[in-house]
């Protein structure tokens, strides 16, 4: 069968740039509150990988989003690598007034393509949020702040089902005119397949040659990493991942637990494996894994985590044959 | 970068078999034995899940592995289905004696490409190994049975790390040579890439380009559905897989268990879900899972069991929703 990939897709991006959603994604998923000086720490840990962007809290209502209610602290108190692009997510105005306040970089203008989900989560219609985001970036582009439109249920929806395709496009239509500087699809159910990436992204770009366009990739069906390879092809280069894969859609099914993005450290051994340019050192993002998990009690979330990289098992061979001997 | 695909490759195959591998590689890596009458069952039910072929034993000697002495009982007394193919593992000429007294339709004479690895596992060199081969094939194709090299380590081994991409088509040209059917490249330590894998199968069609060529994926580095999406776009139709993802590499980490071969859960969802051709049913294949976990008393090993799919997400918001009510 056909993968539709756009004439001359043979060839990966030569660069490809990783937004560090772990602050946002996932401490937000968590079901406790981690304390601000540890949210802090972490950042700061997490800046010190050579991730491009990290999404480092959301703006909120406090009542919405009760793990994330310091998001205006954390600002204040994080440690601003000049490397790093600061990111935060708003849902409204109000929230994008308080990113000003907190000098970000850049915000992520939530919007959602699936209707249902649109009136379940922000009591709007999709138009009336994609109507709110040209105010966000009007303010956001007052005070040289970027705007990154990130399209939830991009290609799944909870309640709905799968979205058409013609759905999704009409709401990239609508941010890019409402000025936008990047969009980003996300896989918010992580129910997306190849195909559908390749198809989507190939329209997309059949519509905007030259816009700068991300994949959020959330992992509920295991392809996310097929889902990363389709979407480079059709020239995706900007892909959002947490460390230790923290983060996801807010209705998983049991026994998935807190696991649901595409975990920074597999993205990263991937792309550094296949020769992709990356600015994240995989030592580094590795290593943080590795104390993300002890400093929020995880269990191991990622195959790098288990050791599944050709140093690791080298290493627990020769440990093996010298422990037979 | 440039991934190295061949010209015309942008399309997947129409159509792709799968090899059920939880009764050879599967069980082999069990630390308990299974007994026989329960091996029969579970074989007698992944011959209705409609997969194409079936590795239901190895002919190795009872003390070399243990888990699979009862190969000659198990060939008896399953109830064999018309439309598969039962395939043999046969390290040597005793195990093909053996596979031609089981009426097997096909072998899987295992090569292994790294000389290290060949020394300590068979105690014979790649050459000696590969020399073997001619007798098996002739004695297979005496008695109507298909043989096809199965090729270890042809990407990275446990002892000697990466394998160069020139020892690998050696060994292929070896068995071609030696006029197998068949030739099926395994990443036993589950750690190759999509670019290693593009790269070498790019290289094995150039030299042939009619050779039924196959892939055995472990998973520990969590990229076999990436590398089975480029192997796909590479050519390759043909994939090994195991229900639960029972199997894999002898060497794996700690904590990795016993889950190493692809899920064939996971990977008939995709396949299915991209809209390529399998024969393997997905309603079939994800009960046989269930069926399996419980009987060998597993853990979640796959993301379809873990309820990964849309149909089980949906299910499962819509019966959290009426909790709720």
């Amino acid at each position: 069968m056909e993968i539709p990939l756009p004439a001359g897709s043979l060839s990966t991006p030569e660069a490809v740039s990783i937004v560090e959603m772990l602050p946002r994604d996932g401490f937000q998923r968590l079901d406790r509150f981690v304390p601000t000086e540890k949210k802090v720490e972490l950042i700061n840990q997490l800046s010190q990988t050579g991730v491009d962007e990290i999404e480092f809290t959301s703006f909120t209502h406090p009542k919405a989003v009760p793990t994330l209610k310091d998001a205006d602290a954390v600002a204040q108190q994080i440690d601003r690598n000049p490397d790093v692009c600061y990111r935060a997510l708003v849902p409204n105005l109000r929230g994008m007034e308080r990113a000003v306040e907190a000098e970000v970089d850049k915000v992520n203008a939530l919007v959602t393509v699936s209707e249902t989900y649109s009136q379940n989560n922000q009591r709007m219609s999709t138009d009336e949020i994609v109507a709110g985001i040209h105010d966000i970036v009007e303010l956001a582009h007052d005070h040289d702040i970027l705007v990154e439109a990130g399209m939830g249920t991009s290609f799944y929806c909870p309640y709905e089902g799968r979205i058409p395709m013609e759905q999704t496009l009409a709401v990239v239509d609508g941010v890019v005119a409402a000025g936008v500087d990047e969009v980003t699809l996300a896989t918010t159910m992580g129910l997306a397949n190849p195909l559908q990436i390749a198809e989507t992204f190939t329209a997309v770009f059949e519509r905007y040659p030259d816009l700068d366009v991300g994949l959020h990739l959330h992992d509920t069906n295991g392809m996310s990493l097929a889902n990363t390879l389709t979407a480079m092809q059709c020239g995706v280069d900007r892909f959002d991942s947490s460390v230790c894969g923290l983060g996801g859609g807010v209705v998983l099914p049991d026994g998935m637990g807190g696991v649901g993005n595409t975990p920074t450290e597999d993205l990263v051994h991937m792309l550094t494996a296949m020769g992709i340019a990356v600015t994240a050192d995989f030592d580094r993002v590795e290593e943080t894994a590795h104390i993300v998990k002890d400093e929020l009690d995880l269990g191991p979330t990622s195959h790098v985590l288990m050791g599944g990289t050709p140093e690791r098992v080298l290493e627990h061979v020769r440990a093996d044959k010298e422990g037979s001997q």
